[in-house]
């Protein structure tokens, strides 16, 4: 090393993409576009610099802020790069509230920061596809959301037994921990244990329960998450009396898209404590090396509360790399997917033919759909440049 | 406004895209990306975020560093929001100097930000296009450059009388300066009066002139500007000499782009002190209400020096917004160019209709290249549902 050498490495986390790691990050985020057009859900944008108290502040609670990465500007702002979209989002629509047409179809693909040591399928920069439904009551919308979840999994070829889409309803979960006796204080605490119920051993999920309930109560919800017959009629009830837009959910759920895509009623479901407010829903990979979650999302009629405002909205988040993992393990996405147009060369001999190349032949092949490179380097001999040719992976080369 | 509020303007300087903005920024952006991979160049990406030192050196000099965005992170180093993306195309290419198959013909579209005062055209965040070729010497790559830069005008629309291509090399103008007797010590004084001519005021740039030269140097340069017999054939016998390639550039122009585009030599073009090493060139605006540079380029074959390697490249960089401009200025984009597809919305009667729209409908029309939405809200009565279709501006409207 020189002493005026750079290290080359790309900051920690952050990830350099060469052409062929971009195209295939494109053509996923191209097909992620062309899908929800085709439902005609608008792209929107905010900048990855945000002021920090947008992510500072929700419901009252401290969003992982360690995790944040935020700076001073020369003004003494207190600025962030964002560690998710839904703030942006929020603050975005409070902005323009009175100008917008509702229900806004809205999707977007930011990278978004988070400072946390990086490891497999996670870095401290990543892009995550945000889908959401603003304006539009509990109903066919939580439907929607689900849909096109499912949609885009097919879209990539996805099959039935790729992939499973649990679904629930907060509310009912709730309505079902008090019919049991647990207390208003407790409910958060048992939303906190169903939530990291898959985390933990079987022990330490119990002893967790018995901290906060009877023997009884505790036993009603083992019960419950293995779809006993008496709670899953408790469970029923509770939905026919008090959830009638969730139980339309469900039947719409297996008529429209039952006999493509594996659904179940996951009661235990809770994706998190922060923002759902009614219906969630979880798409888990079912492949055995990769059995997890791949994104998941739900009703949060809390969106704009901060702003002083009400929204209704549904939505979901997507992460890239999660997603791109369960193409290739699924076979779903090969290098053919991925280009976009064959490729020809041209080898001209003589700075005539270079001429000719640039007046004439260029305009002829790439009117006939081709992308066309032209050799430059006419001091070398043919056969080497034929050989740069063959290795670059022309599909033709053409000596002029 | 209650006192839990936040404000919700986009962080000063940045801006929000709201679905109409954005479809214009990526119909532009997608077009570029069209042009470009038509001529087999490839995209690549690097992060937003970077170790300052990456931005902080070169050429051993500061770059603008007041300008940046820099921050220490939780582990003190001192990282930034790129200011532009030539720095970090360096990195990259070292990074991976020896698995390249050169030479790379590369773009990039990257969000840059820098610290400033926010004004008309100039933004806190900004986007920009950048092209290179890199590891092909002087001679065609120089055209080809030229050549693309000239692809993306035309393929807006662009005219020949709508703007001018100024073209110059650098070795010309410096024998040039020597051949009148300016020491190499005045050498760059001079090329930072001439880089600045043009927002100086004439006797302002003659007095700057007459600091570091004789009245007989400081006439011949006056000359030099406008195209003075005399001193043209000085010029024309220094590239005929010493800058055969460059001399070859000219007769290229002329011949394989003469016919569409308004090339003209400017012997006073400097484009900066920080890059080019050899041709530089500018795309000039003609309207005469936005009448400035729009965006250009050159060859700087020092790109790696800091890295301690070696690497040939040509390229320019393009700003979104002086881009956008020029396209409204010349009536170059409208409202059909932005839209992708033609809309539809249905307006489901019943529940079952709605059923129906998922199930059928939708697959049909979206198979068919339409973009379809279904219009949820059953509750409302039927005008209303027509009047805000019609308001969101749907090609089609389809009761169900």
């Amino acid at each position: 090393m020189q002493n005026n050498q750079l290290p080359t490495a790309p900051y920690k986390g952050t990830s350099d993409f060469l052409p062929d790691e971009l195209s295939e990050r494109n053509y996923i985020f191209n097909k992620w576009r062309q899908v929800l057009s085709e439902l005609n859900y608008q792209e929107y944008e905010t900048s990855v610099l945000e002021m920090s108290e947008v992510f500072k502040i929700k419901s009252g609670e401290e969003l992982g802020s360690t995790q944040i990465y935020s700076f001073l500007d020369k003004s003494n702002r207190q600025i962030a790069l964002r560690p998710e979209q839904t703030p942006s989002l929020a603050r975005l629509v409070s902005n323009n509230f009175g100008e917008l047409k509702y229900p806004l179809r809205w999707f977007s693909i930011p990278n978004c920061f988070r400072y946390e040591q990086p490891q497999r399928g996670r870095r401290r920069e990543f892009w995550q596809l945000n889908v959401d439904i603003i304006g539009s009551e509990e109903g066919w919308a939580d439907f929607e959301s689900i849909y096109l979840a499912t949609k885009l999994m097919t879209a990539f070829g996805a099959k039935k037994q790729d992939y499973v889409v649990y679904y629930n309803h907060r509310g009912v979960l709730q309505s079902f921990l008090k019919e049991i006796g647990i207390g208003d204080e407790s409910l958060k605490q048992v939303f906190h244990i169903l939530d990291n119920w898959a985390k933990m051993g079987e022990s330490e999920n119990e002893a967790e329960l018995s901290k906060i309930m009877d023997d009884k109560a505790k036993n009603q919800i083992l019960c419950l998450l293995e779809g006993m017959n008496r709670e899953m009629d408790l469970w029923d009830d509770i939905v026919e009396d008090e959830f009638p837009a969730f139980s339309e959910l469900g039947d719409r759920l297996s008529s429209i898209l039952g006999s493509t895509v594996d659904l179940q009623l996951n009661p235990a479901l809770v994706r998190g404590l922060t923002y759902y407010t009614g219906m969630v829903f979880e798409v888990f990979d079912t492949d055995p090396v990769n059995n997890r979650s791949l994104f998941g999302g739900g009703r949060y009629d809390n969106l704009l509360d901060l702003y002083g405002k009400q929204a209704s909205a549904v939505g979901f988040g997507m992460g890239q790399v999660p997603f791109t993992d369960f193409l290739h393990t699924h076979n779903l996405i090969s290098k053919d997917d991925v280009a976009t147009r064959p490729t020809t060369v041209l080898i001209p001999l003589t700075n005539e033919a270079v001429q000719k190349c640039y007046a004439e032949k260029i305009p002829e092949l790439v009117s006939s759909g081709v992308a066309v490179e032209i050799d430059l380097d006419l001091s070398r001999a043919l056969n080497k440049r034929r050989e740069s040719a063959f290795k670059k992976g022309f599909e033709a080369v053409e000596i002029e």
